[in-house]
Formats: structure tokens, C-alpha cells, sequence
């Protein structure tokens, strides 16, 4: 349905608002109507966040996370594992093992995963400096850590390829029942996996 | 959870988006590293639409609604009907009416409603301008059409008995079954205001 704005300025914003993915008109609508009862501050402030860190954000060089400098926080900790990089489809994964409090490696994020339906191929990614870095050495191991779809499936085994003439060992993040969940209710698929990557009885697992 | 982030600049992105009313933590970060995939300028205009709409915006001296110029072009229209008066309470119910095609007068936007638990009182509202603009003559009938909730049934009354001295019809939005709705699965209280506010058919209200 076509609405009709009583004001030029206020359909502007909606339609900057509802370019935004899962953002529909009316709930532009609603977020603009909030912003319009804050103070002049607010909004000045919300806007300059998003246009500060559009300009200046910076991508590490080693391992392309979002970060302030030239190599983020994590790539210069000398208190973690440098021999060990984990591979991410994006900040949001890094953010998410982080929160784990499992992980002591390195990363690498692709910045993507390719699909070849959304015409995301291996040159969009940072695959090819993922081989450099592991071409340069002192990388034992890499650990495949992207989502559980054909797409996952698909880049998995590219880098697999790309990686096997290197001397580093490929590992891949375990699939198997979540925890919490009922086996009555998982799907045959990841339950027939969880049965062929069975793991051996240890008391420390238990949750 | 106490995420961490990697970069300031994007910390401070996703406190400003968090603020809106419905958005997460997560929703803000997806909602911003999709504006990060965008160029400079998609971002740029962004910022610049909410920034010009709130420092630009007016309200309708007459109905104070949001417009571009000091009186909107509803109240200017002279082919509408300015001797009926439709109170709502905001910007989105002026859109909503005007999208049924089916109402010519003017409006006056409250700009809220009476809620108590939120803070607001008539003070609040524009409804001393609404009584200013009743009591300059002209207007025949008030209609009001504020949500059927406790605040907007506080709002109907207290409006009601601000304009009882004026010579001014005072009526209010039907309410009933919606069309479409099944009578099996109306709430009692709508399906018995149904039945007393009952009107004598009529073929051309056939959906």
C-alpha cells in the first residue's frame, strides 16, 4: 500500500529506515517516531555513531575482524595461541566463541561464506589471505567454524582444498545434538552424525 | 550478556541502536554490520535523513501534526470539510484514516494519550489547543477515534467533559466486530458493545 506522509522530511527518513533488512515501513515509522520525541542530542548522537564508525572503522590485517587499529586486540594478545586459528564466517561468530570462554586461538574471519546463489564466490572472501597466512608457518592448526548449511559445507571444503598442500592440520568445529536438547525430537540427519562421531565417556563433559 | 566487542566505534553503534524501542543488542549489531557492507554515502544519507527530520520538522499550528510547513496540507485543503474535527492520537492513526479513503474533515493529533503509568497527563497533550480550536466556532462535531484501551476510554471522557460547554457534537469511532473476524472468537465485551450499538442494515455496507 502506498501511504501518503504528511511531511517530505519524515518519509525521507522512513524510507532510509526501511532499506534496512527486516525493517518494514511501519516499523521505520514507529523507530522514526521515537527518535523525533528525544532531544535533538539523541538523534545528533545516533546518527554520528553510525557515520563515525561507516569512516572510520578499520579491518585487522591479519585476521580482517572489525577493530579500531591496524591489528586488533586479540591478534596482538601474547597471552593466546598463536598456532591455532579459527576460521569464522563473521564478527558475530568471533563474538559468539568469545563469549565461550573455550577458545584461547586466533582468528580468521572470511567476511562471508560462499553462495554461489547470492553470487558470493571464493574471491569475495579473505580465503586467499587465510592461505598466505598459513603458507608463512608457525600455524599448527585451523578450525573450521562456519554455520551448518550446503553453503558452510561448500566453503568448508574449498579451504579444505586450498589448505591441504600446507603442512596444518584441518579440524572442524564438532556437529552433534545440542545440549538441552531431547533426541526424540533432534533430526536423523545430526543424530546419525552425532552416532558416528561418538566421543569417549568423560566425566568433565557433564553439564 | 556482557558482549565483548572488538572495536569501540561499533560498541558505540550498537548502544545508539539498541535505545530504539524493539531492537536487541543483536538486531542492532545485524542491523549495523549490514550497513557497514553498504557505501559511504547509503550511510551517510541515513544519518542525514534522521538528522534533517529532526531538526527541520514542524508541527501543524491548526492540528498539530507533523508537516513541512506551518500549517499542513490537510488544513489548508479547502475541499475538505473543516467544520468536523477527528481526534487521534498520533501521526500513524492520521495516516491509517486517511488510507480508508472514507473520512474528509480535518484532524487534531494529541500527540499521546492519557497514562498515568507512563507519566502523562492532559498538560502533556494537545488538549487545551483542541478546546481553544472548539471554542472559535465553526466546528460542528468532534470525532474522537482513540484506541478502545483504559487510556484511550480516560482520554474520550476527559476530552468529553472539556468540550461539554461548547455547542459541539461530541461522537466516537464505532466499535465491533472487525470485518473479516469470526463471531465464534469475539472477546464478550466486544461482541456485547456489538450487539447494543447495533445499526439498521443496510446493503451498501456489504463487504
Amino acid at each position: 500500500m502506498n501511504q501518503k506522509y504528511p511531511s517530505a522530511l519524515l518519509e525521507n527518513a522512513v524510507n532510509e529506515f526501511a532499506k534496512l533488512p527486516g525493517i518494514g515501513r511501519k516499523t521505520a515509522l514507529r523507530l522514526i517516531l521515537h527518535l523525533l520525541r528525544q532531544d535533538d542530542a539523541t538523534v545528533d548522537n545516533f546518527s554520528q555513531a553510525l557515520v563515525s564508525l561507516k569512516h572510520q572503522v578499520k579491518y585487522c590485517k591479519v585476521c580482517h575482524n572489525i577493530c579500531d587499529d591496524e591489528v586488533c586486540s586479540t591478534c596482538q594478545d601474547k597471552s593466546r595461541d598463536s598456532a591455532t586459528v579459527c576460521v569464522v564466517e563473521n564478527i558475530k561468530e568471533v563474538m559468539a566463541i568469545e563469549n565461550t570462554m573455550q577458545y584461547k586461538g586466533l582468528y580468521h574471519v572470511l567476511g562471508g561464506i560462499i553462495s554461489p546463489i547470492d553470487g558470493i564466490g571464493p574471491a569475495d572472501l579473505e580465503i586467499e589471505s587465510l592461505v598466505e597466512r598459513i603458507s608463512t608457518g608457525g600455524i599448527n592448526e585451523v578450525i573450521l567454524a562456519l554455520s551448518t548449511t550446503m553453503e558452510g559445507d561448500t566453503t568448508n571444503f574449498y579451504i579444505y582444498k586450498k589448505l591441504s598442500p600446507y603442512n596444518v592440520k584441518v579440524s572442524m568445529i564438532a556437529r552433534g545434538i545440542s545440549i538441552g536438547d531431547e533426541i526424540e525430537y533432534a533430526d536423523e540427519v545430526t543424530l546419525g552424525r552425532s552416532i558416528l562421531n561418538r566421543t569417549l565417556f568423560n566425566e568433565s563433559y557433564r553439564i
